[in-house]
């Protein structure tokens, strides 16, 4: 008899949210569920890993294939751990989020739900990153519940090229309402950042990020931005490698003192 | 007369920093300098940003072109801030580090140093992360002082083609056993992490990361890693577009109910 596929959860937005909650519904029916996520919220931490103050591990409940481990850390810390303390074997999917919030564009790369995927993508396990375009604490994941288990399904069965992980957004919308799902390249575009400057009661200034995404290419019709703003489902497949080889090419034609081409 | 660029230095050993203090070092013959790096060692930070708590900046010093500021955030808050609050115009050079550690193969993806460099390219300034191969607090930036100049020139001269930054590191040897530059690829890596377990007085287990990297392609000419162990400087394109488009190609394949292709 083949084995029960083992899943590892984790997320960014914390143990205790919603969305997390969604995505343990999401692939229940696939395997037996591990969950190792932040003990609470750590958005935007990218690929960060804690190295400076030591980790903690809380097992908060565990039932009918079914276990839940609060960590200290952030998203990759969480995948670190599970990896090497928690699970008994090398899981067969990772899959991280719901996140609360959209990781489109140039966001994957500041996303916390996608730095663990990206890192179990570095530890060869097929991994996917899942958004939705709501930072509601409350948002309605229904789009999510109906459409990611096909994702999901076909991860398990097809695997991932090497080295290639899957951002996939849900946009905003009703069931209904949604066109299908798309595979898309990242838009081309940026944060562009404005910060609010205060006072505060020492008289000290201080700064809060806040800013308004610019999409360099609103009119691309095979990049996410477009997909979600249309109402598809974007699905993008990441790279863990960062290497323009493009670029290689045109660097190789710089003179360097004593290079070696 | 053209104007003297202007060129923004920021890190993520912290202001105070060896390793930043040789890369003014580098660049001030080039233009005039300002500093915005993190107030203390913020490594390993990766592109995170600080989204649940404001931001402080102070400035330290500024006299003859080099400006100084501290910043309370992460690597790539320290270049939005700048951006933002800081500069009077955008930048026509980002530079970060020079990290003491290495910055090859996998380790850019959670590199303080690189997010920096990146987060430079999203905002279309030519960025450059260097980093030498020792992480002594003390480390003997020699071969940095000496090989790091060109390489600013040559950016500043060429540019950078879009969405590209360059992951520069220098090998661990003397300036004489330097074999020269070597463009490369990335390595296909991954870090192999252990954690040592401890108990705190209070008998609370803990975690401390540790890890060694693991070379999957040790005989690769091609690749940063190898180019360092044999005494050459790395010099990596990191490209911002994480996209796969070789995976697009195979994920297209898969059969999604309702799928656009």
């Amino acid at each position: 008899m083949k084995k029960k596929p083992l899943i590892l959860v984790t997320n960014d937005d914390g143990v205790n949210a919603k969305g997390l909650q969604s995505l343990i519904e999401v692939v229940q029916p696939f395997g037996d569920i591990v969950v190792v996520a932040p003990s609470e919220s750590r958005s935007a931490m990218s690929n960060a890993i804690t190295v400076k103050i030591p980790l903690h591990l809380k097992q908060i409940s565990s039932l009918n294939g079914l276990t839940k481990v609060a960590c200290s850390g952030t998203p990759v810390d969480c995948v670190k751990l599970a990896l090497n303390q928690v699970l008994e074997r090398k899981p067969d999917l990772l899959v991280s989020g719901i996140n609360h919030g959209s990781n489109s564009s140039i966001s994957v790369v500041y996303s916390g739900t996608m730095g663990a995927a990206i890192e179990g993508c570095i530890n060869r396990i097929p991994s996917i990153g899942f958004s939705l375009l709501d930072f509601n604490p409350n948002a309605d994941f229904s789009v999510a519940l109906k459409f990611a288990p096909q994702i999901v399904q076909n991860v398990l069965e097809k695997g991932l090229p090497e080295y290639t992980c899957l951002n996939v957004n849900f946009p905003q919308t009703k069931v209904e309402n949604v066109k299908g799902m798309k595979i898309c390249r990242q838009t081309k575009g940026m944060w562009k950042e404005e910060f609010e400057k205060r006072v505060d009661p020492h008289n000290r200034e201080y700064y809060w990020l806040t800013g308004n995404f610019k999409n360099y290419e609103p009119e691309a019709e095979d990049t996410d931005e477009w997909a979600l703003n249309h109402n598809y489902i974007s699905v993008v497949p990441v790279n863990v490698d960062l290497t323009s080889y493009n670029a290689i090419q045109i660097l190789k034609l710089w003179q360097y003192e004593g290079q070696n081409k």
